[in-house]
């Protein structure tokens, strides 16, 4: 299978070096070949080719069985208003490739719950899939300024509904039957269509999931209140964005956090949900975890290698079960760095 | 003082009852004098004029000093596809008043600790005041509807821009001298007008407050891991409705998040941050102390009464260091009433 890797900004890099061992591990264990080809995206594109999604990189990304991908920006292109910025090498090459489901699994692992903010008894059998729609929305409709003033267009059609609510349907079906739909349908109009057209598809298609409707910001609340309630929850991208980074907290990190970022076809773009840290940059310190779990989602959704992507999700539960922490899990000034982490796993 | 009293739906008429007497008490103690004129709005008023916000309502709020709120909404007007709903009585009375800053103070009681899903050492010590806009951005911008798509137009001038940040920027200045900005500066243009008009305001006209950006995703976290780094948050509407349904979980229940929307004026809407509860409406068992708390907030904004506004709030204290709890932070099976516990603030 052919992989295109791109590591990005910040610890991007370092938690993909991180990675690519353990994906050859699972290649000789299992007697694959994994071709691994690296391109640049985000602030490190801008610096090399002036542009933060270079041509060969999509192109490169088009071509590809999957993809993984670490982090991008940070301080070097943080001015907001710099005409080329990092994020949109990422918006692009999501939209691109048509990847309209940003899959975020959210499952504390016992052994991490002490570093979670929330209190461990409502933390025990938590098991949420959210799924985020991630090409539309917000992000991607028109945006102006002027001196006075700035807009951004909110846009949602019927098919980016229907598709998005599809995907979350049928992975509830495979769950435990239970469908999450937020939005923010008393005070927004996109919130209105989109909760009308989760309640038609999943009346015609998914009679057998049962379906509840939340507004985003109670969600905001009862995801803290009441985390085993939920199964899958589907939201739009601006809405996924904001719960998932809350949902991290459920896990005690937010290195805990894979997704999978998944279209009509095969490819797919994986990779952690946390950013490129610049903090701790350079350091080799980051926690590799995230990137692991998150190509073990592209063995079993891209490569279709279900026993191989189990494997490598028991292997770092196993660390996690040794205590094989990085700094952000340990207890102050204890913890092992990246490629300690990683050759746990491996 | 003349305060307009608007109870609204479900829970609204039980709670605003209730903290009546306690605006009655402090006129009695005090020796002031109150009158209070009640209006309707939302659905009841939907039902009783055909509209949420009938003319006479916002004659009345418009000479009033001062507006006490309930809350609006329920399953009864609940279809959001609905020509008219409760909630538009809400966002158009905020905005005919031009409330345009809405202040959500989020300090957590000791004794009511144990009602947050957030670990108890996290939350001593967290005193937040959130800053929201409120007459902005996507809930006021155009929305569209077609067979095929929907838009939702969010858009934010400089100036609506610049008076949200002063305000926040005085409130910080009397508190702890640290503004915290939230937008999606990497993503959205209207945060990155936001981001541009905050740090000028605050660098020319608060020089002494220390000011820190952050994106919304990384506040949903950061809210939780380190709730005790913020002083006062300032945000865009949609964001501080989620970030305050969020942030109410460290107080420990809904049932305790006092609100005041402020304008350049005297008078403001004063309401607790939950909703109608439509699930224990009528029972006689909602917590009125978010509805207290916020006619405090009344005395103290719009009457200039501090003196009684604290002497409301160490009520409110001293009735749950006394454990008077409602059933939302009373054991499973305990718990007082809506009127006991008015009773024991009184
Ligand atoms: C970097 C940014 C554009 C991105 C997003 O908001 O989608 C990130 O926060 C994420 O969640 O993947
Ligand atoms: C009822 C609704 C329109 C309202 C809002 O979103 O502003 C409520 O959630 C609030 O936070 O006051």
């Amino acid at each position: 299978a052919d992989i295109v890797v791109l590591p990005g900004d910040g610890i991007g890099p370092e938690i993909v070096s991180a990675t690519l061992p353990v994906l050859a591990a699972v290649a000789k264990r299992y007697g694959h070949s994994f071709s691994f080809a690296e391109h640049d995206i985000g602030g490190i594109a801008i610096d090399r080719h002036g542009e933060p999604l270079p041509a060969a990189t999509l192109e490169a990304a088009r071509k590809a069985d999957a993809i993984l991908l670490g982090a991008v920006g940070g301080p070097k292109w943080s001015d907001p208003n710099a005409k080329v910025r990092p994020e949109q090498g990422l918006l692009a090459i999501r939209k691109a490739l048509g990847l309209f489901a940003n899959l975020r699994p959210v499952r504390p692992h016992a052994s991490a719950l002490g570093a979670s903010p929330i209190k461990s008894h409502l933390l025990e059998g938590v098991d949420i899939v959210v799924v985020r729609e991630l090409t539309g929305g917000i992000y991607f409709g028109d945006k102006n300024r002027s001196d006075t003033e700035a807009t951004d267009l909110c846009r949602y059609s019927v098919a980016e509904v229907e598709r998005v609510v599809r995907s979350a349907g049928a992975l509830a079906r495979q769950r435990r039957g239970h469908l999450t739909s937020v939005d923010k349908a008393n005070v927004l109009e996109t919130s209105r269509l989109w909760r009308d057209v989760a309640t038609r598809v999943m009346r015609e298609e998914f009679p057998d999931v049962t379906v509840e409707h939340q507004l985003v910001d109670s969600m905001a609340m009862h995801l803290l209140s009441r985390p085993r309630a939920y199964d899958v929850i589907v939201t739009e991208n601006m809405f996924g964005d904001i719960l998932t980074d809350e949902a991290s907290m459920l896990a005690g990190s937010l290195g805990l956090l894979a997704s999978a970022s998944l279209g009509a076809g095969k490819v797919g773009i994986y990779e952690p949900i946390h950013g490129s840290a610049p903090d701790i940059a350079g350091k080799g310190i980051a926690n590799p975890y995230a990137t692991i779990l998150s190509a073990a989602l592209l063995l079993r959704h891209s490569l279709g290698l279900v026993e191989e992507a189990e494997a490598v999700e028991a292997a770092v539960s196993a660390a996690l079960d040794a205590k094989v922490f990085t700094t952000d899990l340990a207890a102050p000034g204890q913890g092992v760095d990246t490629a300690g982490a990683a050759r746990a796993v491996i």
